[in-house]
């Protein structure tokens, strides 16, 4: 049966394995992650080329307009970033393209869900959406470099 | 005397008042900013359509890669420009544009330097450049939005 | 029956005429296009949303490295976009973030596909892939404002 | 005596040279540039990292909205980054954020400047502001990529 989306391969091929080890990647990324983990993000849903980060809004994030400051939003869009360009070998974010849709309050629970667009050499594209419930607050448009050899293609 | 770059302006107009006015609302903002406090972020070199915003890396922003994380170098760079864009009135960020040049470490300080571009109708675009020392970490272009009424042109 | 993804309503809403009146919209549109009947560009799959543009590359949109002009690569993501996000009534672009992933040269054919991907208010944001064949060679994200009175949700 | 903002070296440093050798380059990138002179656009002021590019508007450059289509805009924009970025040897444009700023007509003169704003081993910012006389119609951030070899530093 199949693993996800992304991994949408017939039994016996090499996919599942990419799966597993996105979550390994993840997982020792995480366990590093002082700044992710400060702010009490997790991360789910990890499988090659996404992530997803959630996040709550603390008092501490508020700024002078009295709503969450921009800077914790895209904060957590470049965490589910970071974690879904890395499912495939270490890579960087080399820059972003972020729009603010609504104000968000103390309280808040928001979800970033990043999903690769494209990849091509050493350069990738991935969109974020944070959420609050339905409604997205934040889009996001990540461009990623891949750090050290390039992975070759997965075996047949 | 000419009171400074964006000021440049012969005695006895009304620009200098422009100047006092954005020191005034950058402090009024500066005190209700719980996030910019929190990190001790400093404020400095506030004129019309212009903020610096200053932070030391923390060990706790650094992330799994052992580098600060970019959300904070966004927030930085953010800070300067939310400043800069409200000297004249209300304004939000609508969105950004942000390149990551360098990676940045525990202990570094680092300096954001927020310069307006463009002011249009209810539209502005915000040069910010994050420099550690001499060396530039981070470019961002933010692009703004007034709030309530637009502010007429200052009088003579 | 359904209409099309966007207009994926049960039988006997409105939701049909939107998809007839992007396509009038459309229409009209084209009529009037001098800029964009100039270069054969062709219009495609209108829907509530959604766009496509077609175009060949000729040798008068060769630039000095010998390939297409990136400035013909962006009009075209910027029509299937403007196409877009017209469907539902008056809007102009307000800005848009482009990557160029592939040089494309005299006489590929390429297809511009256009996807809202959220509308909030006055605002919108679409994703625009240029393809060649099955290769992207061009990642498009949109921005929008809407011009005139903001549109009612349609009746039930 | 200095030669520019951009070589204003003391005399007898190869400062001049660099200057000479991006007017030699660009006029060579001119001679096989069929998209630009197609579109009579003329080149200017070019110097390491600085070139200008001027257009006018022309009937088969209008678009559905009786305005200048944004491709067009873009695309001389995109032209000065090109010839500001090729300054100091092959570089390629990987990408770019654009904001419209008012609407352009037929038979308006545009006027496009581009100035580097950072340089970093293969990486480049470009800033491109396209002017109607006085007035800011459209800003562009262009990112490039270095070709080739890195070019050393000039020699003292």
């Amino acid at each position: 049966s199949r693993c996800c989306a992304t991994c949408a391969a017939p039994p016996g091929t090499s996919m599942p394995e990419r799966h597993a080890r996105a979550i390994q990647l993840a997982a020792a990324m995480f366990e590093r992650d002082t700044a992710v983990r400060a702010l009490d993000i997790t991360i789910g849903d990890v499988a090659p080329g996404r992530a997803t980060a959630t996040m709550r809004v603390t008092s501490a994030m508020v700024q002078g307009h009295g709503t969450c400051h921009g800077g914790y939003l895209f904060l957590l869009a470049d965490t589910a970033f970071a974690y879904a360009c890395n499912t495939d070998g270490p890579a960087v974010a080399a820059g972003a393209d972020v729009e603010f849709l609504a104000p968000v309050h103390e309280g808040d629970l928001l979800l970033a869900t990043a999903q690769e667009r494209v990849l091509r050499g050493r350069s990738g594209i991935y969109d974020v959406t944070v959420r609050r419930g339905d409604e997205s607050v934040l889009e996001f448009r990540g461009r990623s470099r891949t750090v050290g050899a390039v992975r070759p293609p997965p075996p047949g």
